[in-house]
């Protein structure tokens, strides 16, 4: 098969191997795979990332002196079955799947493993158990954004939201679109969103952010202020602290930028009482002042992966029309693109999700 | 009247003008009043608390130029009304308040003010809406601990547990232990606390800490993992990261010291998926390491005050006797015994909370 390998630290199209389906596993044919910043970080900064992983353990690891197939946000049609498999699901349905392997011994992320190639390579083995059919006539391309997208469902769901909130969207990327698409799916506004780049404002406003600003200009949080606190209500005044007078309605914060110092300004600048949910990965040591989170009583809430029922129920909500995450696309390469794809992508302004198809 | 005064750094006993209640406030006789952490760090680093409450924007401040009388948990009698009063509380009536004065243009902390003088003096002045009447006989040493109850029951109310937990008290000074009273009067555990004096966690262990370990000996992880999860869960094993395979209960913690590393070593050290609540005022800058938050999904939750209804009720339950508070108290002086109490609550063997009485 025809793939993207990163070897060597280059990226190179070449000829493999097919890959075979094992006990209880598929064979795919891919028809879409987004190219996700992980795979950008992975390839610029592939031994820092693994040893954070590794110091995190967070169980992804491979060996980077050996072939590696990028791509764990994939649509495929089924191929073939392996050995033991139920075949619940026939030779040509299109499917997505949690992209995970986990025996009763090891984990494998397909796409950031050497047994496991992902969505960069013509076909794919993927593990039965972690199929999800796509429903009816849902196009590939929309189809693979069900991985980030649950990424962002997962960190809402982790908010706790009753609908009374009104969230803050810090970092307008891949993963702070596909927060804003899940919240308007919902239903929770309005929702304020905040990025230095104009191209990613406008993002923004095409996923349906109500309120988008530019933090060089403003604050994010004088613009919550202006929709969602009594009037005259001060952030740093002694009765916000204290919780008495007219209350605004809930903040809830979502961090998508992940970079050291951001945790500190959203403790340091957020309302009191907020919720903050982590979603940026940041990979270096971090500085807070507990004195502040304590006096405004944040809750700093960590959120990462996603649950099988939350990939499934994404993948149907996108099925139904219940959550657009079209915008998000901002193109569409082959594999030969990829490279160039991967040096746009480094430039926040022009694109947010680029899905490589195949023809 | 009497008091012990905080005049040039130094605590003396002296003799003041007795405090006059103005508008809606009420003059009470000291009964009892506990000596807070709070109060001996505010002697031994005035300047830097102060300033580093203004940093986190907590609304305490007075000169430290002039007398201050410490004192906020405690337990009063009326004496007399000031002008305005409702007198819904007669003459006599025994009373614990939360130890605020908040007018529409400022707030005082009564006990960190040059002009609200705390229970380190024979006589205080309470805003009236602040009171709460103490039921039946309570003796007043015991009603004077409402307020560090009150304290551990928000820490523990903010922790929002449906009592499947287990929970984990890291430190056993008095935040400790009232937190380990108000969990063990709701029934919830078993509850591990540890503390490296010994002296604390026998103290740990009167107030019903179910296990009770030196961090120096054991990981109170360790502990944890005895009582709470399935046999063979490994804390840092990739199913307990992926909450795969048998779960063990949900993990609690409850961080009692402040001080820097603590958040990033529960961060480090507790299971997936924790709850911290901090409740240890940590006054410096500390250091945290986001990748381990996010890939264990940690939740860090900072606690700080209470509200009016936590109060009431905390005083309710002790005259109930659904709580027990008892244990706590290690020591009773007058007055002229509260410079010694200062320096023998400096060392943490012996003693947890000593209260002021008057005859």
């Amino acid at each position: 098969m025809k793939a993207v390998v990163m070897r060597d630290k280059q990226l190179r199209v070449e000829q493999l191997a097919n890959p075979e389906p094992g006990q209880g596993e598929v064979l795919v044919k891919t028809l879409a795979c987004g190219i996700c910043g992980s795979d950008l970080h992975m390839f610029h900064h592939c031994e820092h990332v693994l040893a954070n992983f590794k110091r995190g353990s967070i169980p992804i690891a491979f060996d980077d002196r050996q072939d590696v197939v990028f791509g764990h946000e994939y649509c495929g049609e089924i191929l073939d079955h392996g050995p033991g498999s139920d075949k619940r699901l026939k030779v040509g349905t299109r499917v997505c799947s949690l992209p995970f392997v986990i025996t009763p011994h090891a984990f494998h992320h397909i796409g950031f493993s050497n047994r496991y190639p992902g969505g960069y390579g013509e076909q794919m083995v993927l593990a039965e158990q972690m199929l999800v059919p796509v429903p009816g006539d849902l196009p590939a391309d929309i189809a693979a954004l069900t991985e980030p997208l649950t990424v962002a469902a997962h960190a809402v769901n982790r908010a706790r939201m009753d609908g009374s909130e009104v969230p803050v969207v810090i970092g307008c990327g891949p993963i702070g679109l596909a927060i804003i698409a899940i919240l308007k799916s919902r239903g929770i506004g309005p929702v304020v969103a905040a990025d230095f780049s104009a191209g990613r404002r406008a993002l923004a406003e095409k996923l349906g952010a109500d309120v988008v600003v530019n933090p060089a200009e403003q604050s994010p949080y004088t613009s919550w202020l202006e929709v969602a606190a009594p009037r005259g209500y001060d952030i740093n005044g002694p009765m916000a602290l204290l919780g008495l007078g007219p209350q605004p309605k809930p903040c809830v914060v979502f961090e998508c930028v992940g970079v050291p110092g951001l945790i500190q300004q959203v403790i340091q600048s957020a309302p009191p009482r907020s919720r903050l949910i982590v979603v940026g990965v940041c990979m270096e040591s971090d500085r807070i002042e507990p004195i502040m989170g304590i006096s405004k009583e944040m809750n700093v809430h960590f959120s990462f992966g996603y649950t099988g029922e939350e990939f499934a129920y994404t993948l149907y909500a996108l099925a139904e029309g219940k959550l657009d995450g079209a915008p998000m696309i901002t193109g569409h390469v082959s594999l030969e693109g990829v490279c160039e794809a991967f040096d746009a992508l480094a430039q926040p302004e022009q694109h947010a999700k680029i899905i490589i198809t195949y023809s």
